[in-house]
């Protein structure tokens, strides 16, 4: 990706983007305020800027006049940066230029999310050796002298060329066997599948079709279903594509499919329900590429202990109840066409094992992928979704839990909450002088609502600018209008009705933020409950992976400044992305880390939170933002002393302009 | 069984038989001449005799008057030995005594069929260890603390229990797991089936079910389907059934089943058809006893290579066209209902290995069972059916072959050849001086054809008596009614149309014999072949075990005196009865004798014969009766000099009577 150079005026402040980046993102990236209220659609005309020099496209210019554009002015909610640029901020779109200047720059996300080339430092016994191998064969044709079945011949190639013995081959190949055969003249390709205790010959297909290979990765989620395809002559991910799990018309939650599973045909309409998702998710991949379906030769899928059940078609009802249990936490290969999902004949599936009713294989492929279970340092691993999972550990122990966070974070219980879907709130700065908010929102549209990360930049800046006390409550004599008394409390206008998307005001309100405090609460309960366990405290953990769907412009100071995350030091700080997805996809590379996923599975310890009276405390002392213990963030004291001291000089330099 | 003793006079010839004996029969074993041409039926009412000491019941005496009742008389055919009797044969019911009194004992068969303690010792590494195991387990009730999965639970309780590792369990058991198992409290039977790469708990059930344990053997012939219930717990066999393979209504041999299956859907049609027949024997071998159908754990079927891969749904087009080459030899564990058999849940089925397109399971079965591959001694295995398979060697080496003999022995190409069925002629004495047969049929009915034994008996009396010379030919010029040109050439008439269930002469014909001595050259051309390829003549031959359908009453000295079998003493040969059912109830009972079938199939050489020049000079030199180098007869030639010496006295005697 090419890099352009962005200069913001009078702030002096330069960054490095990608070329194509958007102006406003860049702005909040600078962390250069400035207003922007409807998310980027350039509706409102706030964030006007003046390109002095360089090259910005602008979509639309409506809120601009003739006069203006020739001057320069562009919105940068809707400009793309072309080239290097020097971008001036006029004092209207300002508004608290002095605070922005003393502000800490903010943390690039780049450098903290894993690339390619940490997993092989990571996971230095992963290589190119997928569980399903292709092999040519030009087999000797039979004659009286050597006259071996079709099947025996086909094994004894296997064993010529490749040394592998005992290869089970699978009832529906020797089926297709005699007349293939002879059809391909002899000449065929063999699929044969490692299951561990057993090779199986599963496909055979005429001539040499072993330089085309391909494998599936699926992170099935609750909410959302990611599908990658997988190249496996280079490990190269070919397409990708997401949905939401078609589960949801069924329930939102986990809990409520487990009972609609109850019903009479409950269990097979959800398990209908996920392979459908993932089936229309394979014919995108496949149709994005040249890939031909009978290319894929085995899929790999990551998900939380129900789903799973509910894509094998096991009973779940007993993980809702308590001890919690489910049927299986181990599941061996199985014919993806046995659940319906019939790519082409012999493809085999296999789902990564789970802990326990709620630390699934999603949980075991992100510890998988982290590379934890590779490493001498102290990792802390933690999934925030519905639930918050969180493992610790090295290569020699590992401990896991599961606190019953709530999906807050995802936007249930929150007035406005929403997915991180189009015209959702994922980033927000607020003027620590006017108190003014500036919102970018996905897909740059009006915004309707705000999701996860959105969430968490808007209770930082309401806490970091005074709105917000301690225990989370809205100051509500702030003397502007963005904050007021609502039904249930106080609240704070992020979007007025005129700029949403939906006619009415975006607010966030105390209720809002007390679910949400609650929900971090368990968290950071769930975090030293382990650390506890094991006789040791956040200090000694060297490494912090974070995993989950938060988006892309979720900030690690933030995250620590409301207590969500350790105030430990953000060079320790890493993002896994989605640790699911990417799990599936080394176990569909390497067999050998499908052998440690189950390994891993088998390792982790797992603890119970839910009847855990010690949990209950950590969790009490954890309402309250950061902590009540203020010693354990020490940086997020520093920063506000800080944030009261600019506000004081920002007042006097607001009176002053 | 109570035994009685049986003398006739004038003879003076005693033998012990089993009371219940049928009195014809008794005679015949006895080797005493007594007319009988109605087969048993009584109808002929020719075979009247005196009983003066003991007791007979019998049946119907509409041929004999009220004097001749008061007077002792009975009908042989229709009289059931109750106690030790005395039987006077009269003078015209005798018909040539003095031949009988000179003539030697027949060899009685009893004690040549192998009895379930020779295979004791013929293989001693055989103990009670089948393929499936049940285990009760009573498993601890999940907590909190203990939170294992339930199919992780089930795991944990099979190693403790039994040092059980790696279980994979089965999906549907996994789907049936976490109801089933609250519903037992936690109590309950698993069945684990033992692949040899894999241990798989197939089956879960409420409660103690251990005890209650079955398995079936199945003999799948082209003609004849078998099947044992056999009690796992004490490896007896507690029913058996027999049918005739339902695939017959399609082509009563193998080339025409094939065939058949070239049509759009005669695969299937025939797959079905064998699955129906095995389907009804189960449920007759379930009827006949107190066993539940749920608890059968497994199923061992043998059978040649066509029939297997018929049940299997494997297409056999290539078996029958140069270089005969089948779909598979191996064939793993599947489940009985994916082919249809649907006994219970997670039932599996196994067959036995097969060696070539002509040397199937039922042949590698029987080699297991006769215990050949276990044994130091050079052991010849003959199956004689459709096309006799020979198998030669020892515990070191194993050579096999298959003889295109044909359907003969079963009857086909014969002009009244049938099956071992009701009014089939199986056993036949001719009268040395009187040329008049003494005939005895399969369930005492009136004659309807000839069947195997009836028909080797019929050749070798024919032989000895002079009335067809070594080639094979009629003599018609002997002055009896019995010997007439027919269609085809000479003919010999067994039961005249009056006598006959089909109101026509019952004969046997030059063209008939000619096939038959096709067939036995086929035979034992392959013997030499066998003996050849490993540089041996037939005395170093130190067993030799028959098997095959011929009915219990073939004679082995009879079959020696057409050339069938060697003549090389008759206490070397032993009968196996049916090897391929022997073989499946063998590996039913023991998983270390399905490992040994797998190695005896690896192990045996297999020798093409159709195409070896070899082959073609053996089979000319054995059309011949009994062999073109009678030196190799010895036994035949000094029987062939005796019938000669006695045809004289006889003559002479006759026409002093």
């Amino acid at each position: 990706m090419e890099k352009v150079r962005v200069c913001f005026y009078p702030e002096n402040r330069c960054i490095e983007v990608d070329k194509g980046e958007n102006l406003l993102r860049a702005a909040m990236q600078a962390d250069v305020h400035i207003n922007a209220s409807c998310g980027g659609e350039g509706y409102c005309g706030k964030c006007r800027v003046i390109i002095e020099k360089g090259e910005v496209t602008q979509k639309l210019a409506v809120k601009l006049s003739q006069e203006e554009v020739k001057r320069g002015y562009v919105l940068a909610c809707s400009s793309t940066i072309e080239s290097d640029v020097d971008v001036r901020v006029p004092i209207e779109t300002q508004l608290g230029d002095k605070s922005a200047l003393t502000r800490r720059p903010p943390i690039p996300l780049q450098g903290y999310t894993l690339t390619a080339k940490d997993w092989a430092e990571r996971l230095p016994q992963w290589e190119l050796n997928p569980p399903t191998t292709k092999f040519h064969l030009v087999l000797d044709k039979p004659t009286l002298e050597d006259n071996l079945s079709d099947a025996e011949r086909i094994k004894r190639e296997l064993s010529r060329l490749a040394g592998l013995k005992d290869v089970v081959i699978d009832y529906p190949m020797l089926q297709a066997l005699p007349g293939l055969i002879r059809a391909a003249s002899f000449d065929v390709t063999v699929t044969v599948l490692d299951r561990g205790q057993e090779l199986r010959a599963v496909r055979i297909e005429k001539g040499d079709t072993s330089p085309r290979q391909a494998a599936l990765a699926v992170d099935l989620g609750t909410t959302t279903v990611s599908v990658q395809l997988i190249d496996l002559q280079t490990g190269a991910v070919t397409a990708e594509a997401s949905d939401y799990n078609g589960q949801i018309s069924y329930g939102e939650d986990i809990i409520t499919r487990i009972i609609y599973t109850t019903r009479s045909t409950g269990l097979a309409k959800l398990q209908s329900a996920a392979v459908g998702t993932i089936w229309n998710l394979i014919q995108q991949v496949v149709e994005q590429t040249s890939t031909e379906f009978c290319s894929i030769t085995h899929l790999v899928v990551s998900g939380n202990t129900t789903m799973v059940h509910l894509l094998l078609g096991l009973d779940p009802r007993y993980i809702r109840v308590d001890p919690y249990i489910p049927v299986a936490q181990f599941f061996p290969w199985i014919k993806a066409s046995n659940i319906g999902i019939r790519i082409a004949s012999g493809v085999y599936l296999r789902c990564t094992p789970c802990v326990a009713s709620y630390v699934g294989g999603d949980i075991v492929a992100g510890v998988l992928a982290s590379g934890m279970f590779n490493s001498e340092k102290i990792t802390l691993y933690i999934d925030i979704g519905t639930n918050g999972e969180i493992a610790l550990g090295n290569k020699d122990w590992l401990m896991t839990c599961s606190c019953s966070a709530g999906p807050a974070f995802e936007g249930a219980g929150v007035k406005h909450g929403m997915r991180a879907t189009r015209g959702a709130i994922e980033q927000v700065r607020i003027n620590e002088v006017t108190h003014e908010p500036m919102i970018i929102t996905v897909g740059n549209r009006r915004p309707v609502g705000i999701c996860g990360s959105g969430l968490i930049d808007t209770l930082a800046e309401l806490f970091l600018t005074g709105i917000m006390d301690e225990r989370g409550k809205i100051n509500t004599d702030l003397g502007t209008a963005r904050v007021r008394k609502g039904d249930v409390g106080g609240e704070y206008v992020l979007a007025w009705a005129d700029e949403s998307g939906t006619n009415r005001d975006i607010v966030i309100t105390d209720v809002d933020i007390d679910n949400l405090m609650r929900a971090k609460a368990a968290i950071y309960a769930g975090i030293n409950i382990l650390l506890e366990e094991v006789g040791m405290d956040i200090t000694m953990v060297e490494e912090i992976l974070i995993a989950g769907a938060f988006g892309r412009y979720l900030e690690i100071d933030k995250a620590i400044i409301i207590g969500l995350l350790p105030d430990v030091g953000t060079e320790k700080i890493k993002f896994v992305g989605n640790g699911s997805l990417l799990g599936s996809y080394l176990m569909a590379l390497s067999k050998n880390l499908i052998e440690e996923a189950d390994r891993i599975a088998n390792m982790m310890t797992y603890l119970e939170l839910s009847t855990s009276p010690k949990f209950m405390d950590q969790y009490v002392s954890a309402l309250f933002f950061p902590h009540t213990e203020i010693q354990m963030f020490p940086t997020v004291m520093e920063r506000l002393a800080e944030a009261r001291e600019r506000a004081k000089l920002g007042a006097a330099g607001g009176e002053t302009a």
